[in-house]
């Protein structure tokens, strides 16, 4: 057959911004963003993004295509639209985690070389310190981001040029929105939340983040109208691609400034959510929580971040929670593995049902390939669910790469075509992937490779674990050491405190010797990213220090 | 910001034929095709396709990546099969009308240069004919599809090389099915069904496949494991993207050979169907069928090809369907617009709603653009519900253009990046489109632009008229008059026949004077293409003949 060319009219390039105006279209009176007193229709929220987009370009910001406008702020009503605003003035998208420090936070403004930061009015004075670490030709513009519970309108704060406010009025609501030229133009940058100590900045095209939010709709089977609740944060992959989705249904977006077991559960009452994300540990929260009621209708909550013990899933689920497990992270645009629910499942034993979905799944509907192989050879490796390697994916929603970091992108998106996640997984027979670890956080004692997970996944079992993680500690016989660090649940009915002995002796009872931790240490709380993931890196650390 | 350019891992081809091998993992023990005796699962769906794209592309068949593969078929398990198969093997698909004649079968394989042809074998005498018209170099191998209502298997009809099952045989379940190198290379090669006399082969690469796929699912909010009754034919724009959408959610595909009003009701009942598509003429029927009953639990129906009178619309509603409503045509691989149901809707008196739902409404969420133009000019029509132009499009579904047909494709595909669809509509103030007519069945009557469809929604209104369409008749004082042909239900408590006079009069009630059509001509049926749509061609030819 001969070859046909793309043209114009069958070649638009792939793109989320056009979501909001067909939202406009079709749900114009209905909510689109809610939090404490803010009742928007998405009629608004079109016209207030056009407004915002529209003063970006314009000549009193002067924002070109293709520079960095960033944004620190919790997820409130005018975070939310700038996922749209920044993008529609053509800028890049750069959402920051509002509780790095300053230092930190510079090294990120002058990396990206943002030109105008948003920042919310909680984290002025972080804004303006980190600022002052910038050379005067890289301070970006500052503007003031308010909301409906700031105490008071603060139009001049030393330091930053205007007021979102301001920047609204002076815009215009009939902007005609910038069109990408092409869908592999950049449209977001993230920087990794850190694991580990270096974040990268992971650049992700127009068609990438149609990819994810397209992904995130279909493997919910999303309805038309849900209520979502914004329990995940926005500056987290964009929250997995829903900032975006969310419009493409007309959904009501409930807001959050700080999520705890007590507001999650309050508004889920008051608004009938239907929708929400959430770490594994802000499912654990929940279901720890002495208030916690069952819920009156079932919420979906998809989950992701990090492999979820089973049984923070099967409490989750007693509660009312239906719960859906995903896998992804930031260089993939959000999930891109999610764990299927097979028919045969149905039948199973509710802690039987918990182990099926706390595997990572199979690759989502439109996301091409995802396998296990082994990093020396490329080679998949066995589909027998033990035989471990890293696990690859090539798909839509995979990154551009990291921004500045040439030799970065190269050593993970490799010449055989595939994108190294640096996470260990294993296949099982029935094509459904399972994370062990991420590569970093295995633990070889005595040549012997242990996967740090397995060994958390059992004292979570234990009935006074609240938390758990365990990390290598270097031993100059076995190489590396099993160190637990477990913070505790509280129990008025027991007699003494928990040692250090009641917890290797059950895991002893339930784990091969080998990998029964040599030291356990109990903290009040662990260590944890702005997105509840708990920082490793620490704890290696603190093990080092330990005699 | 930097380019980063596209790499393997995240510039993978779209395309749909991965969305086999995923429901084999997750379903691949749940019902995949249905059809009188055959119970098909995933699992098997998976390698018998396999093996049928194996033997095609193997030495024995020899089919090169980019020929084509005809298939003449009605809507059962082997013909939905081979949606996937063909493609697989890197051949091009293309679904024929098993209702054309043979002298039009062998015009559509002449110009297609099909190397091989699957023929049902309620087919097989229509093919040889067919194939007897072509030289001895053009003419394809042939193959004889058989299925469970088979009366016998016949292997050696004379002509025919092997037979489908022999095919299968032979072939190699672990084969490597072919991804496409580019997502723009021709995947579909479909002949428009013809309300007018010249078909035209529309081709359609993987990525438009793709797009129409993901919308046919986000647009009804798919959910898993539907169950999807197969009233709409494969070989219409392949069943609106839906043989390779159901695939995507592990779906239940209930196959029908000949679809009658019995036959749908028994397999809603039978199969508890979830979900259908259907021509509004085949939704007609279903409402005139005269042992309709109210359906036990709500099928969601999906209609298009024709503008629906609401009238069919509110009928169907009350016997329990869930009647969606979409636009598209075959060049844009489906529906690409659908009425997107507003939440103020959800008020309205029945006939309202319906009204309502007759609009064609608003793009999908993943096609990028909608538009009514003037074609001369280019420009926006007014957004005001009245101000009549010509519909055009832009986003991933649209085709290639016309195979072998430059002019064709650049008269519809033109150089401001729109396509054109030759359809006439107008855009309401709220965003949604109205299809008001095809361009050539707007009938130009002393100067006033007429719309046949307006006039035959009036028609559809009266309780004895059962089909009714509307054609220019040439007229020498104006130009061109109104012909209506219409078909009456049964009524036995009438006592004399329907008169012209009498629905001449029901017009004037409710049409201007200059809209009532001039000649109403009673017809038992109506002439139709076998995708149900009334063929305007052959009436305004009787039109022409009448005194």
């Amino acid at each position: 057959m001969e070859l046909l060319l793309p043209h114009p009219s069958n070649s638009s390039p792939l793109t989320v911004l056009g979501f909001l105006e067909r939202a406009a279209s079709i749900y114009g009176d209905s909510p689109s963003l809610l939090h404490a007193t803010t009742e928007h229709t998405w009629s608004e929220t079109q016209s207030r993004c056009l407004r915002i987009a529209s003063t970006l370009s314009s000549s009193s910001l002067g924002i070109n295509p293709g520079q960095v406008v960033s944004v620190i702020g919790p997820n409130v009503p005018s975070v939310y639209e700038l996922q749209f605003a920044v993008p529609m003035s053509g800028a890049v998208l750069n959402n920051i985690n509002p509780r790095l420090d300053a230092h930190a936070l510079s090294v990120l403004l002058r990396h990206s070389e943002s030109k105008l930061v948003f920042v919310d009015h909680h984290s002025t004075s972080l804004a303006l310190e980190a600022v002052s670490f910038l050379h005067k030709n890289e301070k970006p513009k500052l503007v003031l981001l308010h909301d409906d519970t700031s105490p008071s309108l603060t139009p001049d704060v030393e330091g930053f040029l205007d007021t979102y406010e301001g920047v609204m009025e002076r815009g215009d609501p009939r902007f005609k929105w910038i069109r990408p030229k092409t869908e592999w133009l950049p449209m977001v940058l993230n920087y990794t939340s850190g694991t580990t100590s270096s974040p990268k900045g992971v650049v992700l095209s127009h068609r990438a983040v149609f990819m994810s939010a397209v992904n995130s709709l279909l493997d919910w089977s999303m309805p038309n109208r849900p209520v979502y609740l914004w329990s995940l944060p926005m500056f987290h992959a964009n929250g997995w691609g829903y900032t975006w989705a969310t419009a493409a249904v007309g959904a009501t977006n409930v807001c959050v400034r700080r999520v705890d077991a007590e507001t999650v559960f309050d508004l889920i009452d008051k608004h009938q959510v239907t929708h929400m994300c959430a770490a594994p540990m802000v499912l654990n929260m929940l279901t720890n929580y002495p208030n916690r009621k069952r819920l009156k209708i079932p919420v979906r909550v998809m989950t992701a971040g990090a492999p979820p013990p089973a049984t923070v899933i099967s409490k989750a689920e007693e509660l009312g929670f239906d719960v859906g497990h995903g896998y992804g992270m930031t260089e993939t645009g959000g999930l891109v593995v999610s764990c299927a629910w097979k028919p045969e499942w149905d039948h199973l034993e509710p802690n039987e049902r918990a182990k099926m979905k706390s595997r990572q799944g199979v690759r989502t509907a439109v996301f091409a390939e995802a396998d296990v192989r082994d990093p020396r050879t490329g080679e998949s490796v066995k589909h027998d669910g033990v035989t471990v390697g890293e696990i690859v994916f090539r798909g839509g929603s995979v990154m551009l790469g990291y921004y500045k970091d040439y030799e970065g992108s190269a050593a993970s998106m490799r010449e055989d075509g595939w994108f190294y996640t640096g996470d260990i997984g294993v296949m099982h027979p029935d094509g459904y992937l399972e994370v062990k670890d991420r590569s970093k956080d295995v633990i070889i004692c005595g040549g012997e490779n242990i996967s740090s997970t397995e060994v958390e996944t059992v004292l979570y079992t234990n009935p006074m674990v609240k938390e758990a993680a365990v990390v290598a500690k270097p031993d100059k016989m076995w190489g590396e050491t099993l160190c637990a660090f477990v913070s505790l649940k509280y129990d008025e009915d027991r007699s003494g405190p928990v040692t250090e002995r009641e917890i290797r002796e059950f895991c002893k009872r339930k784990l091969p010797k080998y990998m029964v931790p040599r030291n356990v240490v109990f903290q009040e709380e662990l260590p944890k990213t702005s997105t509840g993931k708990i920082q490793k890196f620490v704890l290696r650390q603190m093990a080092k220090s330990l005699p």
